[in-house]
Formats: structure tokens, sequence, C-alpha cells
């Protein structure tokens, strides 16, 4: 191949980001060698960096660089706690500003195919949350796959000797979206019609 | 903003790609973030690697990390020349294997409103090499826009005097089409039908 080896390589690291296919790639590796060096240090600093500094809050594993997430530095009283799958599933309730609460990131769905089971998924931090900061409701917003429906009955089971309203988004989000881009209005929609679980 | 810092950079990063919006870098920063930091680490050094090694051959501009690229250290006795406007566009030629002769990259075709006129287009290079290396025939590969038409025009117009033979790729190739995705078989057909300039 006529292509030198270290830009072949560069191709091979965009190929293996998500959703990147073979042909983007090689678009990208290309675009990298028209910029500048600072520029093209700058964002290898900004990955190293990234990839260095951020980690999940101790307390609700929400991604964040400092010490305890802002959220839960500054909503230390709140009595509700939002449930997600992955720490991006935040945005759209921060963005609509509709909940003022706490978060808890479960780091994923129950399925047994994948090998993830209840043990891989923080449990025992979230009901241990739930009975010392005394919450009072729980708001499962794990989107509508049968495995989050699942991993939603298991984690009302396990609050129900606890004094605590489980409720879970309404229905208005879209069947088979990515909770991560709903938008403002439809999560707007879907927080204020959210039922008993 | 709930989100570090550090990440919201990583995200600007990918956003200032090219073709990559604003919900896909979102989605890329937030993967890398679940990778180890060596994965990490070994992509930011092949960005740097790669910006700091590639370079354009000094013969023929094709990016490569050498001194000179393998075309041109391999080919030295060839007395064609293939003129493509830009690095990635010689991949077609090479993956079809049709061409053995030598390149050169214009880096661009004449658009006046964009501000690329002759002089941006190493046009002197080229001549001097025609000239200097006894080139029987020039291949221009510059696409079907107007302005690669018009830079044709003036290559040919140029290299008049010298006793060499201009071609250009045959109307096989699909108008509008990008030349860094042609497939093998149109390049091949493109290649063989190639008709005086």
């Amino acid at each position: 191949m006529h292509e030198p080896q270290s830009l072949e390589q560069l191709v091979a690291e965009f190929s293996s980001l998500p959703g990147i296919g073979a042909k983007t790639a090689r678009r990208l590796a290309y675009h990298i060698l028209t910029r500048s060096k600072e520029q093209v240090n700058r964002f290898a600093e900004r990955l190293v960096s990234a990839s260095e500094k951020v980690h999940p809050c101790p307390r609700c594993r929400l991604y964040t660089d400092e010490e305890l997430c802002p959220i839960c530095r500054t909503r230390s009283c709140a009595k509700a706690i939002c449930v997600v799958e992955k720490s991006s599933d935040v945005q759209p309730f921060e963005r609509s500003g509709i909940f003022k609460g706490l978060y808890f990131v479960l780091g994923g769905v129950l399925s047994p195919l994948d090998g993830v089971g209840p043990e891989q998924l923080h449990l025992n931090e979230l009901v241990a949350r739930v009975r010392d900061e005394n919450i009072e409701e729980l708001i499962l917003a794990l989107g509508s796959s049968p495995e989050a429906e699942s991993t939603a009955l298991l984690i009302g089971r396990l609050l129900e000797s606890l004094p605590v309203k489980c409720t879970r988004l309404a229905r208005g989000i879209p069947m088979g979206s990515d909770l991560e881009f709903v938008d403002e209005v439809t999560m707007l929609r879907a927080f204020e019609s959210r039922g008993a679980l």
C-alpha cells in the first residue's frame, strides 16, 4: 500500500469509534493532516485530559471531573432521585429544566444475554442511597425496551420495604428511540405524566 | 451545565471534524470515557504522530512519512504522471492497479471565489517535472466540476510547448461524485477510455 503507516494507524483509530465507517474514518484522518500541529496537539491533549480527569461521581455515578458532581453538590437536600441507564441520559432532563432532584446512573439495564445481571448495576448503592437519604420519590427513566422494563420491575421489588414512591416516565417517549436524544417537549410531557410503577 | 469541562472540550473537538454533528460528537466523546486510558493514549499518540510524521512527498506531494513516497521511489523510470486534486484521490488508482506511473497532487482546482488561483496549485512544479523527467503522458484526473474543467484546460495550455500528450479520464465517472470514492470497475472503464484533452 502506498499510504504511510502512521496515516493507516490513525484511520484504524477513527474506524474503531462507534458509527464511524471505513470511508468516514479515512476522510477524518486525511482531514487531520490538513490541520496545524497546534490544533492536532490540542485535540490529543483533550482526549487524554477527558479520559484522565473525568470519572463517575462517587454518589450518583454521573461523569464529573470534580470530587462530587455539581448536581450532588448543589441539590443535596432534594428528596427525589431519577434513575438513568447512562450518564448522557441526564442531558434531556437538565436541558428541559423540569427536574431539580438528584440522579443515579445504573450503568446499564438487565441483559442476561450480554452477561449483565443485577450485580453489574450498582443496585446496592441505589438502595442504600434511597434508605440513607430518606428519598421520597424514585423516577425510573430507563427507556422502553424489555430489558429496561424488567430492570424497572426489579428496582421496584428491591424498594418495596422502603417508604419511597416509585414512578416511571410516561409512555410519551417514542418506542425504540435513544433516551439521550429525546427532545425537550417530549421529555416535558413524559415527565409530567409519570405514573406509579 | 452539569457536564465536566474537559468532556465539553472533547465534544467541541469532535464537533469540529468535517461531517460530525453535535449529537455524533457527544456520542463519540462519551464513548471515549468508556475506554481504557491506554486505548485513549494510543489514539492521542497516533493523532500527533500522523500530524508530525506525514508530509507531502517533495516530488509528487502525495502524503508520506518517508523522505520520498514509495511510488516516486519505486517507479522513478515511469514516463506518465497522473494529476489529482488531493492525496486521497490516488486510492482508486492504486486499488484498481491499472496505473503503474507517477502522480502529482495539485492541492486543489482553480476556484476564484475561494481565492484559489494558479499560484496556489503548484503548477510550476508540475511543468518542471514534465520537462525535466521527459514525461510522455499526463493524465488529468481532476473530477468533472467546472472548476476542474478550467484547471485541466489551464494545464493543457501550460504544457503546449512540451512534447507531452495530455489526456483525461473518460466521462464514465459519475457526475458530482467524489473521486476518492469511485469504485474499481468505474475507475478501470474511465481509465481505459481516456481521450485527448
